[in-house]
């Protein structure tokens, strides 16, 4: 297969991290497959859609060439979304039962849908959601319909 | 079709921003497609394997009950992986020309592949790479081989 030569999709998120050994464990307790193609300084780990690549936060800044200075909110989301309520439920359960801390259990939401919120162990945050208004792929994709 | 009930895989990533149009333009301009589930206070975008959601910066911290402070890296990076050297050219160039900050013109790197690296104007940042050890799907996802 060809992938698209647009910007328009996400190959592979990378989260920096402090301790790969112990984000490992954690993704992998989600379900995340560790891969051949991690090594001892970066783990790459398979999901249905997209890679999520686990790389020490000194490392990774300097890869883009930036500072690794700052600290709190990092302004970004990454969402799970799940057919059902009881789904959403169930893996953000999973999630703190992992080690996650649990931002906001799951609830139902001003836009109609059911979610909550969980951090990894470097803070990084994760929505898990179910929204009745959006179309899910076989791959846990989200499908919303464009302006033509 | 029915979505997997497991925590592995990446619905949307959502990008706390301070300035939704502007945010809107510049994916756009990317070849990330608005949809008819934008409302004046979010947007969504279509990508080939995943939905970008752009949001107020307050708002998401609000939405996950969590502090809005933090400022400097946030230890997250997105990868555009496409099938060639060129392609990875071509796509940075768009992003710089569509008002990115250049953090890394595309090279040769350490680990065989070829990679830059641009941040949106939030300062979300994002790599374009093309890794010839990594294939990819119609949609832009990345496969490695799992651990059986």
């Amino acid at each position: 297969m060809t992938a698209p030569v647009t910007a328009a999709h996400v190959s592979m998120v990378t989260l920096g991290v402090a301790d790969l050994a112990r984000s490992r464990t954690f993704y992998e307790a989600l379900g995340w497959r560790n891969t051949k193609a991690s090594q001892p300084t970066v783990v790459f780990l398979q999901g249905n859609n997209i890679v999520l690549g686990l790389y020490g936060r000194e490392p990774l800044a300097e890869d883009a060439e930036v500072s690794s200075e700052g600290s709190g909110f990092k302004a970004v989301s990454l969402a799970i979304n799940l057919p059902s309520n009881a789904d959403v439920d169930r893996v953000h359960a999973q999630a703190v039962a992992a080690g996650a801390a649990n931002l906001k259990t799951p609830q139902n939401v001003f836009w109609g849908g059911y979610s909550g919120y969980f951090a990894d162990p470097d803070g990084h945050m994760w929505e898990v959601a179910h929204n009745p208004f959006a179309s899910l792929d076989d791959t846990g994709a989200m499908r919303l319909e464009v302006f033509e």
